[in-house]
């Protein structure tokens, strides 16, 4: 696309000196993100308003340079890391909460609020924003509502798109627009607000978000239970939802990922088994004691081999600290790993885990399975050295098998991170030419110059795969 | 548009002589919705199949006529009547529930299924689909995701949208999609799913649907409050969410409506009250007697002159009575009336009623509201004789104001009826120059030929409005 030189002088007329950044080792820093891709921007911007945002969008088309709007950059698929130059766009400048509205439970928050601190601003008005990405004490709101962020809560509470009432957004032709409503119920024109939420940075820049809330369950309990054989897990699952109780969390660690945490932190975790499950309930205080007693009877049921209850907060704490482990753990085995967040029906868990113990031992490679079993998302980890060629192979082939079996298991390529780079050229598996030609015709009716976030989600982008 | 005749020969080779109606009789019988706009087409179709939907709508790109989709004709604002000729597609022969799936709490189904016909198939497997619009014993799933109905439970459950996981369409231009997935989590592309959801007929054909469903409540308590004045009425619904109980509904009937139902059903409503609350509480059977028992000491305390708390199904269905009898008595007072769905933040909702009021006094109107205090729906009735032309005039200049002050509040023109074609002159009002031209460039690009319900939505269609 762009060669020209950026026009430096008038990008600073818009944001001012002192929120352009174009020294190397500046431009450096905002070139990649959790994904670990990496590229240069020509110029990194820090707008203060959303009439900076449009201004910036509109020189953008005016001469025709690409826009990469990103927040935190705690994404996982490249979708904030930019591609050929242009402009990096950081939005945590706009980092206000501008309203917390008790009586109609929602809040309008500005895109650069980190996740978490939103959180807990609202939690003093007794309400609760349940998306919970594992980055929340970094990420940003704006971040997780292009994305469509997750999170292990999901199981009960749904992803970010279930609290997105409305946006006012910048669009890739600069025009600014108000979608959604402040209520629960609003049917005026299309629903432009869901079709940003996740558009991944390609169709919108959002500039202020407004979010329902709910009530703040009055307390949670927590449960661990070991399984001798995965089965048992999955039985266990599946007799949880058929008794009509729905956790809060509901986490998987399989075999492999017992081991290398257990490696990790000595404490006694029981490498013999085949899984382990971490069981959280909340809501209404008189329910939560004999809830958590259903389902620990339930895992005895299904063949549990121990069952722990947390009485305390020291003891819930203790329970979730091999969950916690599990990233620093898996650091440990290998340099690199290859994260999949493949997901499927809750009933097909067994069959997932199992094909992928396949594909472990037919490549030749530790995969560790663990993640959310409640809602199907199981974070999939192939452990390997980049530098060794061979093994980055035999990845890639188990990761084209891997997508091909979830998506004959009815499942989604992806639950919460997203396409971004990495899934780039996967995403007609799953959508098929019709949706990919759909999908491709509104970013062309929205973004006819093809300004905002290009090179992701749409093109297999081939600068980053060598 | 078109003015050539159908090519009814290449159509019946599609869906058969059976099903298909030519004669103007039949064709009378599928020129309307509930809205009483009319006009009649040049053929009805019944296909049974994806594939028969998708032969005819790239017939229709082919020949250049317009279709217009529809499933049980109860939408309230025209956007299932035909207009300047064409092709109504009736989708009532795709009838099936394909799928009830206990285990991952979902359901796939075909178009055609009656709404209260699907409640009560899953909950025969203890699940339950909580969108109830008031036409659910013979409304259509189909029509019910065209327009993202939803209906008094709204205020705790969300409306249709937040129920859509996926679905198999049929584009404007003849593709076939499938979009969504069958998993809580999904972010692979653009959300087609949603932007769907709503689109009135415009944007695509629905041939599945998969809903997404929760447990069914273990109970429900009933609860109906009398306030001498609306103020009362208004504080306790803001008391009831600030202690964070959040009840399945939350009618309201104002004194215009208490005495117009008590004039039809002489049972004794208290004609001097301002405000009546009809309250319920779902789930958890334990915690239904504490919540309503609340609720009640919350009603007093905001100076309700009565509450009746209903301990048997015989008096559940007594304290319904009189909100369902609204619409019959509506019925008796003028021949016709314009019922608009505004929604309001629930804290706003004595502004709104307040300001109805004035508008009443001013254009000389009997103007009736009742509706969804919890999600801040007030259906608004203007009630008069459409022969009446002083009265039409007076009531349409009323509409008007209606609309700005609604806005001015913060709402929304529409929260379950949509645009169609009655609410097209004001669309605009609400999103904007910048969002008309955003939603029309989706539409453009998707439909490039205007096939799929023209004169809807976008288009203040002048030919309905004289």
């Amino acid at each position: 696309m762009h060669r020209d030189p950026l026009p430096i002088h008038e990008i600073i007329r818009i944001v001012g000196k002192e929120n352009t950044l174009t020294a190397p080792e500046e431009l450096y820093c905002y070139g990649y993100d959790a994904s670990k891709l990496r590229s240069s921007p020509d110029v990194v911007v820090f707008p203060g308003s959303v009439n900076e945002v449009a201004e910036l969008i509109k020189l953008a088309n005016r001469r025709r340079f690409p826009v990469f709007p990103r927040g935190a950059g705690s994404g996982m698929v490249g979708a904030a890391v930019p591609w050929n130059g242009g402009m990096v766009m950081v939005l945590t400048r706009l980092n206000r909460i501008l309203e917390i509205d008790s009586d109609n439970m929602l809040a309008v928050s500005e895109p650069g609020v980190i996740t978490g601190e939103f959180q807990q601003a609202v939690l003093r008005h007794g309400l609760f924003y349940p998306p919970d990405p594992a980055s929340l004490q970094f990420c940003t709101l704006g971040g997780n509502v292009a994305m469509c962020a997750g999170g292990p809560r999901a199981v009960k509470y749904g992803v970010t798109r279930d609290y997105v009432l409305g946006l006012e957004a910048v669009l890739p032709t600069g025009s600014v627009v108000t979608t959604g409503t402040r209520t629960m119920k609003g049917v005026v024109g299309y629903d432009l607000t869901r079709l940003l939420v996740g558009s991944e940075g390609t169709l919108g820049i959002f500039t202020k978000i407004i979010l329902r809330l709910v009530p703040a369950p009055e307390g949670v309990r927590t449960l661990m239970a070991v399984f001798p054989n995965l089965d048992g897990a999955a039985k266990t699952v599946s007799a949880i939802i058929k008794q009509r109780l729905v956790p809060s969390t509901l986490e998987i660690m399989d075999q492999a990922t017992i081991k290398v945490v257990e490696n990790y932190l000595q404490i006694g975790l029981p490498t013999q088994a085949e899984a382990i499950l971490l069981i959280e309930v909340d809501g209404r205080a008189c329910l939560l004691d004999g809830d958590v007693k259903k389902i620990g009877e339930i895992c005895g049921q299904c063949g549990a081999s121990q069952v722990e209850i947390a009485h305390t907060e020291a003891e819930r704490e203790r329970l979730w600290q091999a969950r916690r482990a599990v990233s620093p753990a898996l650091g440990q085995i290998k340099p690199g790993k290859i994260n999949e967040d493949v997901t499927v029906p809750r009933t097909e868990i067994p069959a997932l885990i199992r094909a992928i113990q396949q594909l472990a031992e037919k490549y030749d490679l530790t995969i560790v399975c663990f993640g959310h079993a409640g809602d199907g998302n199981i974070h999939t980890n192939i452990m390997l050295d980049r530098n060794n060629e061979d093994e980055l192979k035999r990845s890639e082939l188990a990761v084209e098998e891997l997508f091909r079996t979830v998506l004959d298991l009815g499942g989604t390529l992806s639950g919460e991170h997203g396409i971004g780079i990495t899934k780039s050229p996967f995403l007609q598996w799953e959508i098929g030419a019709e949706g990919f030609d759909a999908m491709w015709r509104i970013k062309a009716a929205l973004d006819p110059l093809n300004i905002l976030n290009p090179g992701k989600m749409f093109v297999p982008n081939r600068a980053f795969f060598n």
